[in-house]
């Protein structure tokens, strides 16, 4: 094969707010009625305090086609196709389409201001419609179930099923637990088996932190209301968010009592994992520093950064070159490069370019590696159908070599 | 001058929790009358589930006198003189020498669970305490006072006049604020004025975590009732919830409008400083990913990262050789080295010989640099007066050469 199998590991997809409708249970289509006003109205907000709707409007000129892949199959096939993507992770999406699903379900699943049973009925719409858009293409779509597994483990077990049964191939669980129990505790061990068991690997992805702090209020306050730097903490904390669920099943065991368990961390860049390693092996290793917190290591047979290196990846969106250079470092089996098409800080609709600036002139096993290889693998995708869509869209291998 | 001048950035002392009595407030010894036991109780079980007991048992043997040190000034010194260390920055103490200060006062100062006035008469008692003990050899004891700035800006400043007036030569704030607004927030200003007009250094020290996540319980329940892993995620966070309050600081544009204002932060290792300041300088610089989120760096001349290597110092307690090997990507002259003693995870009592696995083969200035000479800037420490001390008690600067 002359082209890269290239999967993204990080894309987007989900209909308008108003188009979950059918989607969701009969029982609460009356709240989803109250709420969707409610709903556009804190997005459109949110639009305007938390993104910058001129940059935005200006990015959308004359991609309305493009961005209608967002729920649209045959738009978004040509997109992947102009991408060179042959295969895509589908995560909700958000604020930027309009589209995330109803009743605050979504990759965030806030553990608060919410009631069990709406976040749910919330996740069962999406989890539908999207069990439908990727029967449009199942070779092409590797879908993600939402699933809000802090309120009720049995019903989590539930979902995971009902998941694997529908043709989705992963799950996605709130990166914030609130007041739940973290996710060390035996509580979710259920949970963790069902996902093992139905080879459906986790998923945490980028976003929540606690916005109300970096805002001073909730909702955000107008824009002229914001304190200073409230957007810099945010962007500079939330992969630190995003990383906490991992330190918590690392070091609860998870991956000790359930070996082939799966997790990817999407989206908050990887330059953390080389010093997060370090830390690990060091806070594993060391014993005068931590000799008087007592044993807390003998329920692990193997350092967490072990575990990290068997049991995770790490969903590299928009990779910039930086990463691929500290690829050794943080592992180049663990890295699978993604897009995060459609949001506006992705890579589309420059893809083929961000590619080439990332890994021109690496070694072709290790570029093929991180750009689909490690993805398949982690989502056993079957390479074999997809090969026609590669042969006629993948890159060129000899386009990445280092030129003399 | 053939020795080094050394100053520990990370000591901590104290009375025995029972003798802060005549510290407080007489409005507040009957509630400290009726207080103590119960801190005492709960400090020793906190020693029983945080601490392990056989350890501290054993390595406290034959060694009563010298960790008297912690409250008694002719100890403490002896403990210097045998260490090498010429002057030294004074925190609060805690579990190990029982002598927290009462009403929940320390480096922790939670934000939860008590009033303001027991915690300012608690921070009160131990800034009385301390001002005295620092009496008996100020050149060569730095006393920080305790400020629980969050309940209130006005006293806080009050609080930094006093600690001034009384010899006591820094502030330590709380590093977890819980609900109260961050250190963004324009709310603090005329407390970082203060303390810059009164050049008093602002110190977080490592400690703070949300122990009821990793527990799953307040107050921490029996050893066997921990979950597993709990210990490892805490020494796993623990750092970066020291590093939260920094954050804030320098996203927030206190060092844009306090320009000479400074931070210690201290033992929370100084590994993170490499990968910390790229992440400020790349989402001060970047454009493309952060684009939707809008201008959120016009209020700062210059990058966060800027901002840290002029105002930020890191109390480099118990430094491995690693961090010395790194020390380029740190800083020179943003590291303070520092022993911890008294508590058992410091470096005392092989001080000296963890100083030489630490520094040994380094060019002379720069182990001068991070043992002593940028704390003496950092605080304004009259090198004259600590002269004859370090002509007597001060590692020699020949034994730190490589031997050929």
């Amino acid at each position: 094969m002359d082209r890269y199998l290239v999967i993204s590991s990080d894309g987007h997809a989900g209909p308008h707010a108003a188009d979950y409708r059918p989607y969701v249970d009969p029982e609460y289509r009356e709240a989803f009625d109250v709420a969707l006003p409610i709903q556009i109205a804190a997005t459109e907000a949110a639009a305007k305090s938390f993104l910058v709707h001129d940059i935005n409007i200006e990015w959308r000129k004359g991609r309305d086609y493009e961005l209608s892949g967002a729920w649209d199959a045959e738009a978004r096939d040509k997109v992947l196709d102009a991408d060179g993507v042959a295969a895509e992770v589908l995560f909700p999406d958000g604020v930027t389409e309009m589209n995330a699903p109803p009743f605050g379900a979504g990759f965030s699943m806030s553990p608060e201001g919410i009631t069990a049973d709406l976040q749910w009925a919330g996740c069962n719409a999406h989890n539908r419609w999207l069990a439908e858009f990727v029967s449009t293409a199942p070779e092409r779509r590797i879908g993600l179930a939402c699933i809000p597994v802090l309120w009720d483990v049995d019903r989590a077990v539930e979902g995971a099923r009902w998941a694997k049964e529908n043709g989705l191939r992963g799950v996605i669980l709130p990166p914030r637990w609130g007041s739940h129990p973290g996710y060390h505790q035996s509580r979710y061990d259920p949970f963790w088996e069902a996902c093992e068991s139905l080879d459906l690997p986790i998923h945490f992805h980028s976003g929540p932190a606690p916005i109300e702090e970096y805002f001073g209020a909730m909702p955000p306050p107008d824009l002229d209301q914001i304190p200073p730097g409230a957007m810099g903490i945010y962007v500079t904390e939330v992969a630190m968010w995003l990383v906490r669920p991992l330190t918590f099943m690392l070091w609860g065991g998870v991956f000790e009592r359930f070996p082939k368990l799966r997790v990817a961390i999407t989206e908050g860049t990887a330059v953390w994992v080389p010093e997060y390693l370090q830390l690990l092996e060091h806070r594993y290793a060391e014993t005068h520093y931590a000799q008087k917190l007592g044993d807390y290591r003998s329920h692990l047979s193997m350092s967490p950064a072990d575990y990290f290196r068997r049991n995770v990846r790490v969903g590299a969106s928009c990779m910039p070159r930086r990463e691929a250079e500290m690829r050794h470092q943080i592992g180049v089996s663990n890295i699978m490069w993604g897009t995060d098409y459609p949001h506006p800080e992705g890579s589309w609709p420059i893809t083929g370019e961000q590619m080439h600036t990332t890994f021109d002139g690496l070694p072709e096993d290790e570029i093929g590696a991180m750009l689909g290889g490690n993805a398949a693998t982690f989502y056993g995708v079957d390479v074999e159908k997809l090969a026609p869509i590669v042969a006629r869209i993948g890159p060129e291998k000899r386009s990445f070599q280092k030129s003399a």
